[in-house]
């Protein structure tokens, strides 16, 4: 965890306070819930979330530090908090994770963090769709070419090039819910799964209240299969910041100049070049997104634990858990603030797009031809001739644009009027249906 | 794709036959639509659907060689199918195509493949869980050692293990449903997925036809985040696999022999060692495993593509989409095969279990020093010390039983009788609820 | 192994009868060692060689089916091409893999087929650093624009790119034969090991005709580190080549131009546009990269094999052992003919180097500014002030460039003078140092 | 980084107070550096020098925070240093970072700070190198079974298994030193590389001085292909931690029992189990080494940035570059630990040994059968029966070893005696070369 790469909110999530907090939790609801099976007397039950949830409320960082130290005798975490819990409730804390195992409380927690940290990158992806929307309904209309393999194709939108990234994170946010759902369950089931020293009530009662599922087969753990699924969605979610991303950079480059990232006042872009102005957030997300890729990998590797489990995974998920979730969260946030506030320029959309002669609209021209009655193969021909004759000549004084090209040709000239040609050459044919798309990607 | 790693009704799916049969199932819907969209002659359609249809049908190797001739010249695979389709079809080739490219075919193909092979895993995955749910009613209630860390824990049932990888295959199963639905879509948008010269009703009506859902917004591709996800869910499926995998080499281990591969008649286990008999199909498993898991990162990296597209990914896809489901359904078929074979020792399931002296009872007796009013900790330094008595002279000639450490200690003797020991250490204690689990387990 | 990516060289060392040419080889040569150590008769090891050796050199397809039939049966393919060597050989067949393991062929022989893999892999490397060499030595003073961030920096010359990633490529030469090094070990140790059945010196002797060093310690295998750091050499390798690619795909981007792939004659670079041009080399060689790279991960996974071994990593190597080194051998080679065909566009380099109104040369002035007596801060803010003007209003009819601007800037004006400005403003000025350059990079 | 596994030796490299003890390092020598390229006047490099010097040595966390505060309005992070540093320097600070660029200054930092990352890492594979010779001399004739395919196989002793890691380190070792060569480089030429405002003999100053090699060719940066080999090369002994990590909780397993971690005087196994001994550094071991691996992949994807450089690898080597040294670092120190107090059991080792009634010399039975004139195949086949008769009775009141089934079955009867049997069933047989091994490995 970066501080420069992390939002407060989500680094709160994975604090040790936050945590004691939820495993309090669940070892109060075990013990209530365990009053009705017969196994703790109501008092201790009552005494355990009186005087151990005022004990957790006034917890402070003085706290943390006593139960590290416990821990380091100990060498085992939950027992080192119980130490510390069992002073402030007295007595009754031998009712405290009774016949529980440390998992029990270790899984459910990482649930309900999980939980937590899911619910604000939601958030997140909430913010980058609104971006996006508002500003692919801005730009609904404005003219811009269409690039494949870098290479002008034919005119398209601004507005229909934001809206396809919206769709996409419309997709990851989806993906984003189906993983929250499978992380969030709780396991109470003992030191091998089988609830030879609880009654599996006990685990409805605490997965009700937290708010999650009960996991229908723990063995002494929540399987993490669950988990390496959840890892890959916030890989894939990376990747989705990355395309984005990677299109403002392109947008950005000094030779198409189409989009930039809002610059500072007194911001510097270069110590050595006064003159730049960078696209820092763009190629920053780029730089986020492979990370956040790079913690799918070991999550997936901790699915093959040993027999009912090792604790391999738990270094793991000490790391990554914080780390991706607290990464992808900022670098939500960075992205849906650099969309809203990018600076977009239709002018020199245009100008790029009329840069090629008129190349561009060949297809629309093949089209013409094609109906004329000449053969595929042999439109095609006439027309990349033609195309390549306006292209080899850019930028000369004595250029010819495409158009005129195409009506020098014999092979054309009888065949398609210059008003055909220049009706297919018009950008905005290629807009007719842009309120199609967008119906299908906002109204969903 | 390696022979020895594939069966042949996967690799059908990738070969270049079933390819141009749905390139041409493709085209031939597209100019179906375009009748009712006035782009078409209706005779036109008819001819395709004909000429291209019986040629089509008729395809062999040859046919496939003089695609790839033609291809070398074009360079470009499309263009070459189509040239290779329009001397069948004649002269209304032209209507062939008409205003598509490329990519609306490829990507829509690759679309249906997927489908294809998922389809295939799905019966992988099913006869995986078949597989599993018959060994773990059989082996419902045969006791065995759960073990933690690879030390023995406490008690539980070999069907309770088979269930828990049932479930974790459940869940595969609903995430490759999924999968299949990320990637089941459609796009006949054109050049950069305006649908500035095709009809959004041809896109409707050929995935409408293909059993495909129509892609909302394409630029000139089907969005890659679609296929990222879809390869993740292989790699999470995968480690499912190794999970299984790796159990049944640890219960093979000559120490453990549990369970063992079956064995064929004539298999030789070395060429050194004729005593071998080794678990190389679960070993093959751990690395196919390794091998799909390997493939998420390409698809991963495949999402930021530039603008509209670049082909940066085809190359990827051409490997990794063959390559992953041939390898996971061969490793899915290979798996269902193993787990049904699978010898399984019952006795010595139960020699293991009582190997260690009785002190995978510990927690149970912690328990009940706990209710005769020792504190927690207390009761856990009691349990430890004899636990590590009885641990430490395993093998003695005159070692006693964690059971007789117990009765033989003064802080214990006054307060547990060795009648509730005896209950305390009954293994059958730990196979009480394995039915709840069953019901939540098999009735879903 | 896709056909398309593959050449023959490569896709021979990886069949079968390169295998077993190596297998026999190793076996032959084991058995004349033996000879020395006086376990096998001269006349046995004289019979293996002569009867073993013509059934080599004529062994045909139908041998490797054969061979493929006796494995179905022993599951084992070593024994199973000990069997078909044993019928040619004859009684004497009886002193073939004496004492040896199946490992310490198997090992060994993958060591002949990587280092062969390497060779060739090294003659790629080699012709793509001639291609990169020759073209920057013709564009050594080529200027062109230097770009960070995407963004106009400072000029430098076209050659001087070329010869950092010539230098990037001797780089990556190095690690390849250090990589080659790695795994360029012989292991004839046994069943763990031990040398229990076989004198070290027949390892020596086959190591030593087989140009392999000896293994100091195997298990029964080599240790797969070797190949772990070997396959993640390869991985550097791609990122190179994706480096390269990277950058010619930029640069003919449409708005760019300054350089372009060779485009065939009779090529098409799309079925709807017949004016494009792709960079389609550059974008496959990036998606090879990426496949490359994601074989990286499961040698990485194969080194912590189970105590002297298990046969994981054994299906790994099947695929990524093959499909890695002939994907990198066929990116190498078509990277090398790219760059040797790739057309280059000095004038429209120094149109874009000029394009932005003379701002690149902004840190030249800040330099200058400096000099004069204004502070660091001042100096770039005096700068980027008339930086930016410039830059917002390129384009304009009306628009002035840097130097313009900067001499009606009453805090310029004074301190510097026209003259200055326009030597701080020449390109050359950036090309003073290449020689010294080039020389630390060509003359390693 | 997460502090409980951290040291603080390496997190001091990484905290920011080193960080600006470097930058100022490579200014203060590049200021030395242009007074005799005359561009600095000697009064103003002594003055950044004892001024500069005297700042960086007295500064505390209070200016860590106040050049924060600088940078939230730059957004520059060498520009905010720089203006923090101009203070205590005064008017020469306009000779301070001359025509040089961020870059210059942060790259080289980051090659300072990698080669003292990688110092200590070296030290810490010296420590696991000395564990492991220490134990290997102790155990260098401690007979063991060997295994493959978690199969017993044959003897061999378990110094041998410790020489084999202890190889395996000695490799991780000179790629380290290999690995430390490759980011051990220095750039200060400007912004993009071609020394327009910077006189070589400046980058050659700065270089010696701070013990690192010239780099040949930088563009605004030092290539990243040298960190991507560094960061898989971390990768790669990551592995082999979990390699001999793997071993250890192989060993340590409740039926194996031939080695144990350490276990404290006070620690608890399990916080339900009292008995348990767990093997919870190996399993950290295997997580910790997941986690580094991980890390490789964005340095392999920062390789591939565009043109001079775009800034997205910064992201990721904020994060990896503590990350992966500080993770690893704690990996090698506590697997040091582990391994010189590891408990060993010998006796457990030859029960394991034994256990299985001899089978484990079915190798050397089949050489003896072999070399009495039956066929290797009959050999095989006669020995495997033997076998598997002694191992399916395995534990049974009246099973017989393998030496008498041998010795009851007629095709072996009359041509080995029961003498040669003997002998061929010693262990010790199997150690007779294990000094030549040791003296390959440890006298290197």
């Amino acid at each position: 965890m970066v501080p420069r790469y992390s939002r407060p909110l989500m680094v709160a999530i994975w604090q040790d306070l936050n945590r004691y907090r939820i495993w309090f939790e669940i070892e109060a609801l075990a013990a209530e819930a365990m009053v009705a099976t017969g196994d703790v007397p109501a008092e201790a039950a009552a005494a355990i979330r009186t005087h151990g949830g005022a004990a957790i409320a006034a917890m402070t960082e003085a706290d943390v530090t006593k139960i590290a130290d416990i821990e380091a005798v100990t060498r085992h975490d939950v027992i080192a908090f119980l130490t510390w819990l069992a002073e402030p409730i007295g007595p009754d804390s031998r009712f405290v994770h009774l016949g529980m195992t440390s998992s029990d409380v270790l899984d459910t927690c990482l649930a309900v963090q999980l939980t937590q940290a899911t619910d604000l990158l939601l958030q997140g992806i909430d913010a980058v769709m609104a971006a996006l929307k508002k500003r692919a309904l801005e730009h609904k209309l404005t003219p811009t070419i269409g690039r494949s393999h870098g290479i002008h194709a034919e005119p398209t939108s601004f507005g229909l090039k934001l809206a396809g990234h919206y769709a996409e994170f419309a997709r990851n946010r989806a993906r984003l819910l189906t993983a929250r759902t499978e992380i969030a369950t709780c396991a109470i089931s003992g030191a091998v799964g089988t609830f030879a020293h609880l009654d599996p009530r006990i685990e409805a009662h605490v997965a009700a209240h937290l708010g999650l599922a009960v996991e229908p087969v723990s063995t002494q753990i929540i399987p993490r299969d669950r988990h390496a699924a959840y890892f890959c969605t916030l890989a894939v979610i990376a990747s989705g910041i990355e395309r984005l991303a990677t299109e403002i950079r392109h947008l950005q480059r000094s030779e198409v100049r189409e989009a930039e990232e809002f610059f500072h006042p007194g911001q510097k872009g270069s110590s050595a070049m006064p003159h730049k102005r960078n696209p820092v957030l763009s190629e920053n997300l780029t730089g986020l997104a492979r990370i956040v890729r790079g913690y799918a990998l070991p999550a997936l590797e901790n699915v093959a634990l040993w027999h009912e489990r090792d604790i391999s995974h738990s270094s793991v998920e000490r790391v990554i858990a914080p780390d991706a979730t607290i990464t992808l969260d900022f670098a939500l946030n960075r992205l849906a603030g650099m969309i809203d506030k990018l600076t977009i320029y239709p002018d020199r959309m245009t100008e790029n797009l009329e840069s090629l002669g008129g190349v561009v609209h060949s297809g629309e021209i093949l089209l013409l031809l094609a109906r004329s009655g000449i053969s595929r193969e042999d439109s095609y021909k006439i027309i990349q001739r033609n195309a390549m004759a306006t292209w080899t000549t850019l930028g000369h004084p004595d250029a010819k644009r495409f158009r005129d090209h195409l009506l020098a040709d014999p092979e054309v000239a009888g065949r398609i009027t210059p008003e055909a040609i220049d009706t297919a050459m018009n950008p905005n044919l290629h807009l007719a249906r842009i309120d199609t798309i967008f119906e299908r990607v906002f109204q969903e």
